[in-house]
């Protein structure tokens, strides 16, 4: 196979290329990032970004297509539409946060992380970590990856 | 502004987006996923992402620059180079468990997850929780977002 479209990750037999295929897609966690700062309309996304018009209102649309965010008239009565994260993109916060700290600890910005997230008390939060169900820590080293199938063919 | 090329994050003051210039291309996350599961030869990756032989080569070689997988000759003494991750791209197993988790429960490939995550003893690991500092878990709802500085000019 001499090239492979991006599109094809749709029929991985891989939750995470599912999960890409929804939200990998660059602009998108970056998008769900602002919302969960509490961003809800396509201007201030756009200055936020420095993103091209069309390219945010493809990846607002794809967001809300995906059922990650909904669109409505804004709470306020304008006449702007604001963007609201739904539950499944609210949701988004915990690998957002998993990234934001490996991010934070291998390739931290100049002048130290940018943003702080802390409980709405102001209690910092500590490193997602890794348990068993019953609550016991893990170490990456002591996990164990296993295929419950075989991977559909290609 | 008209267009934005993908290189732009590099600038961009936002932990997220530096973590994306490094594992956000769509290949890295799964090459990472299948060198936790053990893999560590260019044939097997290459059978099992079904990519290119020069897109794959490429995405290894920036893995490698970036310190996620460091290259050296096969433990086994035969003539293959073997890939293997470093303490860095170990760490990287939180954000993929936190897409993973996320994928099973919201976009769930049909046929229910296709892998299964445990302890090397077989228990099954639980959600990753958001917790503060002390330990108590927080909600995604009970959560702050807060700029440290300003975002740098665009």
């Amino acid at each position: 196979m001499a090239t492979m479209k991006r599109t094809s990750f749709e029929d991985m037999d891989c939750t995470i290329a599912r999960t890409l295929e929804v939200v990998g897609e660059w602009w998108s966690l970056l998008i769900v990032k602002l919302a969960l700062f509490g961003i809800t309309r396509f201007g201030e996304f756009q200055s936020e970004l420095g993103i091209a018009r069309n390219v945010l209102a493809q990846r607002l649309q794809h967001l809300v297509e995906t059922g990650i965010l909904v669109r409505k008239p804004d709470s306020q009565g304008t006449k702007y539409l604001e963007y609201r994260l739904t539950e499944k993109g609210r949701e988004l916060v915990v690998p957002l946060i998993a990234l934001m700290q490996w991010g934070d600890k291998w390739e931290t910005p100049r002048g130290g992380p940018p943003i702080e997230v802390t409980s709405k008390k102001g209690t910092a939060i500590g490193p997602l970590e890794i348990r068993d169900y019953r609550g016991k820590k893990l170490d990456p080293a002591d996990l164990a990856f296993r295929r419950l199938r075989e991977p559909r063919s290609r």
